[in-house]
């Protein structure tokens, strides 16, 4: 099932077959690749071969290529020995990175953008085809369209909610077997002397879970590994990640997740439930699962016919990101916090019919939620259950609040910003060094994952062992939310085990439990080294290949830290009301996952669902900006590290400061390949195979070096045109004879371009005879001929901003006299980079490879 | 102070002047406007006014107005000369307008634009002057920059915060004060049999302040009528409403709400705390205020040189809506559905660090008034009071959901929706009506007011008296949230008067009793008159000219509707533990709310943080979403109507979409005024004293009409230059003398630009010699290069998207070649409306008048 398009990257590495001025003046400040240009053109002079000369019907081919379509021979194989020069130097200096990849990313980090990753496409192919639909459809079919939308955005919401639910049971009722297990080994081994049977039990159970869970990842689906929220928001931003919304992904990721919390690793299964939510979107949005080879559209043709209008990048985003909403919705019974997530971390638009249809989403997901739990906790038909994650609420009576807050507030921000910044920065040198050593072998990356798991476990096993934290059962009794049995173990009758009641449970339970549990409840130095193993192995886990998310643990790592904090100040302050230490517990998580993943809003309004109360609120915000702050002072937020890390060109919130100055001469990639309004079969075959661009612009005349402002111009713009839809026009095989004859082939309906989608076949799937390479297709009413151009002179910020706004893909820039000159895409916006050194600014200006 | 540019309009009414072909193809379906082109063109052709000849410095001017230029005379002057025949045909058709505007409106309701308003550009001005700037500002001015922003956001935040605060307190005293007396005196006369001397003074005192409130808002400042919200509204969206945003308008409101309040008028003081929000906002980031004067870069020019960055539309737009969020965090005390309400209400754009921005400016008024009204209410340092407006919380143990309650959201949703469509659809008619025969003499608009206030009095009074909806006091002391004290009047001793305890108190402590008092505390009867009641209230005193809101008398009508249905549910199930009428008293608010205003996602995270409770989150949702649905049925929401039938080009969220198949030639207004890069002093004056276009596409060359698609054009488009630019450039006289003479003055500096913000100099101001008339002005260094033009195909979708996500005022509409061939504002796009007639959607073309 190789099913991701390799052919489909509008990379910087334009062949040099297109344009047919080689030496053109080059105002890209990329040294290196105005080097290697220079030097290939160099070698292609000397060699003799004749550039300038072109046919009109062939616009920019090269003269000999053109001869040799004269005498019918195929396209592919003469075009080849042209280029096979120059392609040979550059396809060389590829080889280098492609077997080395590890090597360079290793040395260098992240100062370059991969190639590999192909991006979406936000903006409407408006053509003739489109118009005429738009005309035929009528009002009703709009309202269809529109009613099947929201349809489909119910399902979506119900799905991922039962999807989540089911999970769950699963995953709680397996955790709670095996702590009860493994308790009462211990407690019976106390008599008996068998402990360590207990504990060698206990590691068995965990690292087996943990190694299947590793090997499914590694070897089934390596895209279902880590929390994939980063992934997501790389999906929301416009870039497409490799097998990231597939059903194989989602089986992997659903089956490890379980594994993963049920084996006590420090991984949450809220972020997987985002990334489980997306892939639910896209499966149902499409109608498809080619891994079943299900389509909707080719089984049920009739009924179906309207899924046609969500075979495209723009609605295929639109429900992801309400699939993305409706898991967060669920995993943390937090509707409007779904919402919000959805649009920070993802969506560039905000248009307030897609917000409330996510919203939708995100509801239905949070209502089958609690109405099944509720169902199953309680009775069918109460509603009284609040989603997946339920921190527990704080009765508005023990919620003292006192200006002192503030302080504490302030100090808990500034701390959760540090040490996020720490857990950022280790994190990062263990992904370079886990790339340089571990990465090379797969087996590697599955023995790191048990070693973890048994690491975890020993260290459980010996806290549990070594620190007895007995309090009075009296004290803990008093609290409301304390009705989960403490741990006796090694305690004396009429005490539990602090620290084992922490240990002994999922990560939601311990999070509960330092909220509420009342003041004393825990000793401040076990806290403070249950911290310190809980944020190693946070940071440890986050980089595994296995399913698991950050946010849960992260929390956990906070609450500690928050009610730590909280216990040492009752111990200061130990008659004042307002010392509440899991009000602080609270604070502290909210201000560790905001140092660590630099999210804001969304966080906010989470915990605030989470916990069922607006009075933490305030102190809650409070405490996150500050956080946010203080941890981008020394990194960026871990999600964007991780995107970085694996250099995919995503766009941020706004564009580099400095790069204001920056012009659309400055940023564009030139020479551009180019077709005419009517092309040859074989000129457009031969570029095909030859190039891998995305989109092409089509233009009248020809080329050119003669303006004045000395850059190259390729003809003058009339419109743009996929590589997608040339493929299927060469594949239905849309083609005329002669130029001067009246016989117009009829157009290929739109049907035939939305059932391909999104993987269209590859340009060797096409063959053509002899005779029809020399056959020419007419272009006008398949291309794009409204799409937005800039001119040279735009600015950056220009360019930057219709990117982000609108999401497109490539822009042509044409000059004063509407003759492209360039063209932009995201990688070539997003290789510009603003990085602080001693404090300055500087604009970095990445490769891309 | 007359303060509104009245020059400053891109309207449809293009003088004839521009463009030399007046019989030009019009692809405008306005017949009626394509009509009055027709006949003047033929008008001028008898005149034998020869439009074909044009001298090369002058572009498009007619032939005889150049041929006076030469003459060295005033160009003025001679210019309307030559314009007079045909200017004086459309100035009449204009003068027709103006006179009778009530007569159009009354009959048409809402079917054209009005040509004046001005649109806000969010745009930047990217010539020389800012690229100079951003190359001589280094990193540390940026971050200067944004340092400066984050404290004017706190400085707003904290500012209004205070304002609600102060605001709060006078009309809570002013209101307690009053009520005491009233209740006061109604005892004592029940013994003395002075009843009527009671009422009497009631009125006296109810009416006089809203006399006062009305004289104060009709003659000092007509802006500050109303809750405000739509115009803050059409702020955010782009359009500039006159004094929207001046402290004339904030301190008419201010004294204004108080005394609607106080005076028991059913209006609310969270729609004027929104748009009072806005307006401090807008005063503070420009630091001026031209009431009283003062300019702090005129004042502090050393110190406040920072000030420059902000004086601009984008910058005092980003500001305006962070003001207008901690408006809503002020008024409810609700920071995130303040930010939400400035995104879902207003903003056209979703940037997470302007999110982030306006989140913390929305977060420190939300702080600023909780930390004040604990230190009123409680002890200082305390931080236990929830905003000023503060339903109650909910306890957790209280809420009883079930699922029988999903139907009964339903039915509260579908009474919501259809109520608040009733309320919207008599709200237009009383407007209307308002309109036909109210609007034209001022004093009717004060009469209205008193006597709204005279009934709204009386029924009062007579339903306090004439009704005993006596309950015993036992009930009503068991509930929790019920402290104030009860109302006796004339019920027996240890009974209630539930009626008068609503009627005796402001909206908000209504709404908090019928939120929690226990059941059947109210009797069903009079919730439905009250309702009723209050129903016709409301809707009567929105369209008042006095500053008053919407949302509480809104949220207390639906309260009354969820209450009158829980109880009447209650009498069907007594024995049901889940029917608890507080419950549906939420509900219904909720619903009634949704279905008049329209308003979704914020409306649910306001109630959620009023009430401080996410278990009846999900609830509220639903019934939100099922009014708005079912409302929208009928009419569109509130304040959408509201702006309509003020004819404001208000952009929606989406395109019709009726309107894919138009395309940029049906939309774009042609002929256009143009200039050349080197622009002739008297042609400029012409040009701006005949046309009110706000800014022009400077072009080179000469326009023809041989081009093959039929568009007159108008030389090829080099860049764009506002009419702001232009006047500056006059008034500082940047003039040369000679083309081919080296010498060019300097540039001016972007502060000559910054200063006058946003009130330029009309160009009667600007005096020139006959002999400067003469001499050139060089546009090259002031004019933006790299604008955002679309081609002649583009669909109107595209072009919408465009203006909405990047917050256009004009774009240029260019052919294959780059010559300009129309141009389209925003009133362009914003006359196309779609409605439904018979359910099928029909696209209206409006006109602008």
């Amino acid at each position: 099932m190789v099913d991701f398009l390799d052919d489909d990257c509008d990379d910087d590495s334009r062949p040099l077959l297109c344009g047919n001025n080689l030496t053109h003046i080059n105002t890209n400040t990329n040294v290196h690749n105005y080097r290697e240009r220079k030097h290939i053109s160099t070698k292609m002079n000397q060699q003799g071969t004749d550039f300038s000369g072109t046919l009109n019907y062939l616009g920019q081919m090269s003269y000999r290529a053109v001869n040799d379509f004269k005498s019918y021979m195929n396209p592919r194989d003469y075009y080849s020995t042209v280029s096979e020069e120059f392609s040979e130097s550059r396809e060389s200096s590829f080889t280098m990175v492609e077997e080395n990849p590890r090597m360079m990313e290793a040395v260098n980090g992240s100062d370059f953008l991969s190639s590999k990753y192909e991006s979406l496409d936000y903006d409407v192919m408006e053509n003739e085809l489109y118009y005429e639909r738009e005309r035929t459809h009528g009002s009703l079919q709009h309202l269809y369209v529109s009613l099947v939308r929201w349809l489909l955005m119910l399902s979506i919401g119900c799905t991922v909610g039962l999807f989540a639910v089911g999970l769950d049971l699963a995953m709680t009722h397996m955790a709670e077997g095996k702590y009860e297990l493994i308790k009462n080994t211990i407690t019976r081994c106390l008599d008996y002397g068998c402990t360590c049977w207990a504990f060698l039990m206990w590691i068995t159970i965990d690292c087996s879970l943990i190694l299947f869970a590793a090997t499914l990842a590694v070897y089934a689906g390596p895209a279902a590994c880590g929390s994939g929220v980063p992934e997501i928001k790389c999906y929301l931003n416009g870039v497409k990640i490799p097998e990231v919304v597939r059903l194989k992904t989602l089986i992997v990721k659903s089956i490890g997740v379980i594994c993963v919390v049920v084996g006590g690793l420090a991984g949450g299964r809220e972020g997987p439930m985002i990334h489980i939510g997306s892939i639910i979107a896209a499966g149902i949005s499409q109608g498809r699962a080619n891994s079943v080879r299900f389509d909707i559209l080719k089984c049920f043709p009739k009924i179906a016919k309207v899924f046609e209008n969500f075979r495209n990048d723009k609605e295929k985003r639109d429900f992801v990101s309400a699939g993305a909403a409706a898991g967060v919705s669920a995993a943390f019974g937090a509707p409007i916090g779904g919402v919000l997530f959805s649009l920070e971390e993802g969506a560039s638009f905000w248009n307030q019919a897609l917000t409330w249809r996510i919203f939708f989403a995100s509801m239905s997901s949070a209502f089958v939620v609690t109405v099944i739990l509720s169902a199953v906790n309680d009775h069918l038909g109460a509603i009284t259950y609040q989603g997946l994650v339920n921190f527990g609420q704080f009765p508005y009576e023990n919620c003292h609040i006192d200006t002192w807050d503030i302080f504490t507030v302030i100090i808990l921000g500034i701390m959760g910003g540090l040490l996020g910044a720490l857990f950022n920065s280790l994190s990062f040198r263990l992904t370079l060094f886990r790339r340089k050593y571990l990465n090379r072998i797969r087996a590697c990356r599955i023995i790191e994952a048990v070693v973890v798991s048994l690491i975890s476990t020993t260290i459980s096993f010996s806290a549990v062992y070594f620190f007895s934290d007995c309090h009075s059962l009296r004290t803990y009794e008093e609290s409301k939310y304390a009705e989960h049995h403490p741990v006796q173990l090694f305690c004396a009758d009429g005490e539990y085990n602090a620290l084992a009641t922490l240990i002994f449970t999922t990560p939601e339970e311990s999070i509960k439990k330092l909220f509420h549990n009342p003041k004393l409840a825990y000793s401040c130095l076990h806290l403070v080294f249950f911290f310190v193993v809980y944020f190693m192995l946070t940071c440890w886990v986050f980089g595994l290949c296995v399913p698991a998310g950050l946010f849960v643990p992260a929390l956990l790592t906070g609450a500690t830290m928050g009610r730590s904090f909280g216990e040492g100040l009752h111990a200061l302050f130990p008659n004042s009301e307002w010392v509440v230490p899991g009000k602080y517990a609270v604070i502290g998580s909210a201000a560790f996952l905001g140092g660590v993943s630099h999210m804001t809003l969304s966080l906010t309004v989470i915990l605030i669902e989470t916990t069922g109360n607006t009075s933490y609120g305030l102190l809650i915000m409070v405490t996150v900006m500050i956080a946010k702050w203080i941890g981008s002072l020394f990194q960026e937020g871990i999600y964007e590290a991780s995107i970085k890390l694996k250099s995919i060109p995503l766009l941020s919130w706004e564009h580099p400061e400095t790069a204001t100055n920056l012009q659309a001469k400055d940023v564009m990639a030139s020479p551009v390949c180019t077709f005419q309004p009517v092309e040859q079969v074989g000129k457009i075959i031969a570029v095909l195979s030859h190039t891998n661009h995305n989109g092409f612009p089509v233009v009248e005349g020809q080329g050119n070096n003669n303006t004045h402002d000395d850059h190259f111009t390729y003809g003058q713009y009339r419109g743009f045109i996929n590589r997608s839809q040339l493929i299927i026009l060469l594949k239905h095989k849309v083609f005329f004879k002669d130029l001067r004859a009246p016989y117009r082939p009829p157009y290929l309906p739109l049907y035939y371009f939305k059932t391909e989608y999104p993987r269209f076949p590859s340009i060797d799937s096409i063959h053509t005879t002899v005779e029809e390479d020399s056959h020419f297709i007419d272009l006008h009413p398949y291309m794009n001929r409204g799409t937005y151009t800039v001119t040279i002179n735009a600015s950056y910020p220009r360019i930057f901003c219709l990117f982000r706004a609108l999401g497109l893909r490539h822009i042509v820039i044409v000059n004063e006299n509407n003759e492209v000159v360039g063209i932009v895409t995201r990688k070539d916006l997003g290789r510009f980079r603003e990085t602080k050194r001693c404090g300055k600014p500087k604009l970095e200006h990445l490769d891309i490879r």
